[in-house]
């Protein structure tokens, strides 16, 4: 790839401080390869680096660097420089960087930036975290009903330049979304026709309190390239465009994976966390489980007696236990992903459940089978230790799994969010009732046959 | 939204068979609509709303079925209809529904399509399952270098209808790909321009046997909303568009996720697949992690003499395998996510020990601490006990941190998935360690006291 031939020279000229040659190859260069370049750099060579830079590349790449990278620019930058680097930013990406900076950075930067601008940047920062007016961008073209298409166009041209996306156009009537119009429609239609005839009148759009996961998910299920995002007056205020969609999608799915594995979601890559906040995020949740085992422990001291008796039921506890928490993690995991991904909704509750328990008794018969022949013949108990160990399973195992289907449905119901619900919490519940059918149906099996 | 009052009016036209209001109803209606609506009825209903359909949105209605309905459609379709639909449709959507079809129905479909779309869909079935190649469709806009803006702008009007994404246009000649620039350049531009002084020619493209994850990766860093694919010699075959980048991100997202989970991963909704065939992607897992269990089983049995002295060490193994698991989930879960996203590469391996270690300490100080207290304050025991559990939690849990956090680099490393060695794999070889760990300093401080 010639992408990569001019990265290394670009190394190159870095190590030899060729300053000329650096110039001539980040002209040339992509915003994330010049970004990747820089990670190496020291906070003073890095200043020198970005001047060098061409005034929108500048912005391009300052956009994809870390907060830190950002912070430490940014301190060092004229007021000059760092009017020029706002200048050129898209209004949502500005916003993201705020949201990252302490408090008298902030203020630095809001002052460099011109009023307009300053109070789109007010307007988004006071949307809610998760919610679509948050990820959306307040540039976007406009136009009007009654325009011819060469109209259009000249309008695309005269304002195009600042916009981030410019293939979808939203017309509007006193600031009312009433219509939507992509440049490929206007290419593929006379010029002379008006904008009135060809848009599309049904406009599907999300409001800015939207959840921006829902967002994301309409707009994959639409396959749209920018969704427009309205006021409560229906008014457009905004349009969320595909490589921030991109951007969601990654960071909910981090984030469910996260609670899944019981760890407090952040939106920082791991390397750039540091290890107290690691160990903040993960203690609660480990703590809140160890707590929560005593439970299991209460239950296995109850049965201490029957222990004792026959020592041979405790080498099978992880074996059980394990077991269950699979089977339950397994269901759950996949009710999770289903849900987030909206392939299944609460409706389906008895679906699933049906389901789950077709392939629970599928899946209770055959490890129950496997388990009785293993403590058979690996581990050369007796028929009666064979039995308990073959029905515990079964029955654990169809527990496990009906839990782990309903409990992230019953999460999501209830407004909880499901993933919480997965992996950890499950294996607490379903050990806990591995262990009793174990010692119940041993006493009772053992009792049985004295 | 306007969207749902339509969806509504066109339920209850269908519930009273008033065709004609359906009619006019699915004309205004986007297609993941007209699916939605289409799900709930019987095959010969489908065939009736369908035929109600007109010719363009018939064909993009048909791209969003499941290969269920789309099957009991061209098995009712008369050959007429079957081309007609099969003409509309875009080259990457057609072998999509091939690759889900029975071997009659994938004759007649090629039978129905004209000799350039059949060697078309043929070159794209050749290429494996997991590469660019098999994701991107081979319509798109070539231009050449000598061309005016202008002219370029009657190209794509004369063969844009076609084509499934017209704004990033490529520039080749004798069919290399030497150039891109996107429509957007050519609308900002003077029409009397060349494409050839206006184009990129530093050109990022992937080649058909890359694989599909990194393209959509290679799509994300540098916000591409397509990706041309070369074959080996450098010809421009196709594009990967951004919908079809999202649905890559989400597919190899869910695989990763039901891997974790111990799950063979599949590419069906979970509603959609068999029970027989969820059974046949659970069993496998679950059988194979009950037999590595008997490991852990062998281990608590050697010491099955000290258990039997002091019964009250049982009582803690549910809660000590338990805090190992998910401590070694947490790290693992966390390094497989980043692998995936490329935040994390191999060459950080000794940056993530060391940071894991750091975090393993912090994590294991306190749960040591909170078990201790609990041991003495809840359970009771004594403090030989307490000790004994307070040593056990902090060593296993460092201990599983650091495996959680080797392995899926290591396997990475080696080739394979890294998610493959996630939980339940780690929680095998965590359970084997916590045990021995606990029986060692139990035996060693128990003795010591006697």
């Amino acid at each position: 790839m010639n992408e990569e031939k001019l990265y290394e020279t670009a190394q190159k000229c870095v190590e030899s401080r060729d300053l000329s040659g650096l110039k001539k190859c980040l002209k040339e260069m992509y915003p994330a390869d010049v970004e990747m370049l820089m990670e190496g750099l020291n906070e003073k060579e890095l200043l020198l680096v970005f001047r060098l830079l061409p005034k929108e590349l500048a912005a391009e790449v300052f956009v994809e660097m870390d907060p830190e990278m950002q912070e430490s620019l940014i301190t060092r930058f004229t007021d000059k420089e760092l009017s020029e680097v706002m200048s050129e930013l898209y209004v949502d990406d500005t916003v993201d960087i705020i949201e990252e900076m302490p408090a008298n950075i902030v203020t630095r930067l809001l002052k460099s930036a011109d009023s307009e601008t300053r109070k789109q940047i007010n307007d988004i920062l006071k949307y809610p975290k998760d919610s679509a007016g948050s990820v959306m961008t307040t540039e976007f073209v406009k136009l009007r009903e009654s325009m011819t298409v060469l109209e259009a166009f000249q309008t695309i041209r005269r304002v195009g330049v600042d916009k981030e996306t410019i293939y979808t156009c939203y017309v509007t009537e006193r600031a009312k979304l009433i219509g939507v119009v992509t440049v490929k429609d206007m290419l593929l239609c006379e010029e002379t026709k008006t904008i009135g005839e060809i848009m599309e009148r049904n406009v599907i759009y999300v409001n800015t309190h939207d959840d921006k996961e829902e967002t994301v998910n309409l707009m994959s299920k639409y396959d749209f390239m920018t969704m427009p995002v309205t006021d409560a007056e229906g008014r457009l205020v905004g349009i969320v465009t595909f490589d921030d969609a991109i951007d969601v999608i990654q960071e909910e799915t981090t984030e469910d994976i996260e609670k899944m594995a019981a760890i407090t979601p952040t939106d920082k890559p791991y390397l750039k966390l540091g290890v107290f906040q690691t160990w903040k995020n993960r203690i609660p949740w480990l703590a809140l489980l160890m707590v929560s085992a005593t439970f299991t422990g209460t239950i296995i001291s109850r049965y201490e007696d029957s222990l004792a008796k026959v020592v041979a039921l405790t080498a099978f506890i992880p074996m059980l236990m394990d077991s269950g928490g699979n089977a339950g993690s397994q269901a759950s995991v996949t009710i999770i992903r289903g849900l987030s991904l909206e392939e299944i909704r609460f409706g389906d509750i008895f679906r699933v459940i049906w389901k789950e328990f077709r392939v629970s008794l599928l899946c209770g018969i055959s490890l129950a089978l496997l388990g009785f022949l293993k403590a058979m013949f690996i581990d050369r108990v007796s028929v009666t230790i064979g039995v308990v160990i073959a029905l515990t399973l079964f029955v654990t195992i169809v527990c496990a799994k009906l839990v782990g289907c309903v409990l992230p449905m019953l999460a999501k119901k209830l407004g909880f969010d499901p993933a919480v619900m997965a992996s950890p919490f499950i294996t607490t519940i379903v050990d806990a009732i591995g262990l009793v059918v174990y010692f119940n149906i041993a006493t009772l099996l053992l009792d049985a046959l004295k």
